[in-house]
């Protein structure tokens, strides 16, 4: 019984770099399933991508491997690695963080290995295209039911590259969040879970202050609850709070970018 | 024995939102086979995704599940339906007139539901991504063979949100038709099908008037039939007249947008 | 045993195009895998394909179906054809050099069909979608085992068209090499093999003359061996030398853009 791939990258659509690894693992294992997460994560924006990884989990397969790459390390002293979480899910990558949230999300790490074992990559190995000569052969040969332990040597878990996420500042009239996605809709995640909104008690009515710049903003449930246009501060489909504008883009209204600060100031 | 899932919507593919929803089928319906028709339909543009779906529906597998999203009014009072055609394939999505002419193509409604079973969706139910909660899932149900029925109440076929489309008008020198979806190439469909430009006889040379400029163009069959760079009004390969420029782009060329009128009037 | 469906456009994401074609693979053959190796082939630009399917064929499965369309002059006089590699894969598209480096790569041309056996292909024919009509219903009845002579007439391999690749040019303090393809990390591919590159002695500092401007890079193995925002010129994961700049763009840096020439002068 084969595990589906849930495959998730950074290579775009352009170009032919998901593809290949797709060709890689239909030649190792063609009954496995491969489902494409999503190829645009932000180019080479590990936090973003460990951020969407998280989110997308639970929607994906028990049991899958997730071949996950956004690897601006490449060819660097950065490992890469196999990891199962206390979910029995399978994780390969680049150890640079990227798939530490998800993996936090399933429970956290059951066990980490090192990819040593260069009889399942591809030869000659580039120094450039990892996931095409190590991650996905080796996401492949799991998918078909090779032992994790075969893909190279135990690791300590503790040594496993983490990430740092922006933290939540809170004042007596409201908090400042940091942006940490935007959406093709032009909607902006923050840092701030929908727990954490409702705790600041914010009303129906905030202003947001991005930079030198003031906003008002209505806290609802959904875009269609407000008029075109308005700003709104809703909490995601992810559990996260985010700014979206009804029928428009939050990204343009208010100029945000992932790592740009906005404050959410009581009115009244 | 399941039906394939053709699943089309507006979720572009920069984020992992029509990814999720793969991965929500690979969990209810591991069998079930997923055709990507395509995530670029124009961002909440009912109307040309409509378009885009009736164009596609006769080359997609009979008796297919047609999982349909462009949801504008996610989270607001529009109801969630699946439909039969009378060609027996179902559809799922929002009940915003976007899956109507492509059931008008396969013989239309047969029978309408209106999705209120909620032991189908996931929980908790999101206010704006009901495409992952609601849509995906019953799509996934039906596909498995889950009786139509199951997905909630019958509802009235005269009561299923429309579309409209714009009118062509004729004129004793031609014809003012609007443009309707432009692609990839900068190919500028119109609304004026191969009959009705058939019956203008605009013979072989026509002007084109868009706003304030003019243009002469071609009739022909065929890019390859006129010179790079020379403007021509073909029939496109859904059988719908187009405006395009061989070797170039009718959309940088002429400006035109969805929703402008062009007058195509006759020579000599 | 069915041959998988390896298939590479230029249709892009934006259209249904890519989706219809495999709409009409899963009707005629619904057990047949595809495996998209990209859509994002560069627009009309048949040399550009070609290299990207000659890049990717290695890492796709043995005996695939290779369902290839860059087809620019569709609709014109240029032929539809089938080819057999000595290596023994399929490859289906326009007779315009499109999948001649790839075939070339898996042996040569063994065998040769142009495409006239309309009982395979779509009725009624569009002037201006052979992809769907014509090459993708005769891969997917390759695909389910219908033998190659049944495609149409066998033509001589003499007159199958070729392609014209830039030559590189030798001086006695370096190179003149020509960009070929730029991905969407920036990176500039050029028409210089591995070999060649390490044949011509170029040290490990280079000068780049890019028209009349001059740029400083390192020869070296991987991005990660030079500083941020440095230029390296490195052989990519394809086996071919390639200027890239470490975190950033070659294409934004250099301007360089297909087609552009640029010299390789060894310093000291």
């Amino acid at each position: 019984m084969s595990r589906p791939i849930c495959f998730a990258s950074d290579y775009g659509y352009a170009d032919d770099f998901a593809g290949v690894c797709r060709g890689v693992i239909a030649r190792l294992a063609p009954d496995v399933r491969v489902i494409d997460v999503t190829h645009g994560l932000p180019q080479r924006d590990v936090l973003a991508g460990a951020l969407i990884l998280r989110n997308s989990l639970p929607y994906m397969p028990d049991q899958a491997v997730h071949l996950t790459v956004v690897d601006p390390g490449v060819g660097g002293p950065r490992r890469a690695v196999a990891l199962r979480s206390h979910g029995d899910r399978l994780f390969v990558g680049p150890d640079n963080g990227l798939m530490m949230l998800a993996v936090a999300r399933d429970g956290g790490v059951a066990e980490a290995f090192e990819l040593t074992n260069q009889e399942l990559w591809l030869a000659p190995l580039s120094a450039t295209f990892h996931g095409r000569d190590i991650f996905a052969p080796v996401a492949a040969c799991l998918a078909d039911g090779l032992p994790l332990d075969a893909t190279g040597v135990a690791v300590d878990t503790a040594t496993l590259a983490g990430l740092e996420l922006p933290e939540l500042r809170r004042h007596r009239d409201g908090l400042t969040a940091t942006a940490l996605l935007v959406d093709r809709f032009g909607n902006v995640t923050l840092n701030l879970r929908a727990r954490q909104l409702q705790d600041a008690k914010l009303g129906d009515n905030v202003e947001l202050i991005c930079g030198s710049e003031r906003f008002l903003a209505r806290v609802a449930r959904t875009f269609a609850s407000v008029r075109p246009s308005d700003i709104v501060v809703l909490v995601d489909s992810y559990g996260q709070a985010a700014i979206a504008v009804n029928a428009g883009s939050a990204v343009e209204v208010l100029g945000l970018q992932p790592g740009d600060q906005v404050r959410l100031r009581r009115l009244g």
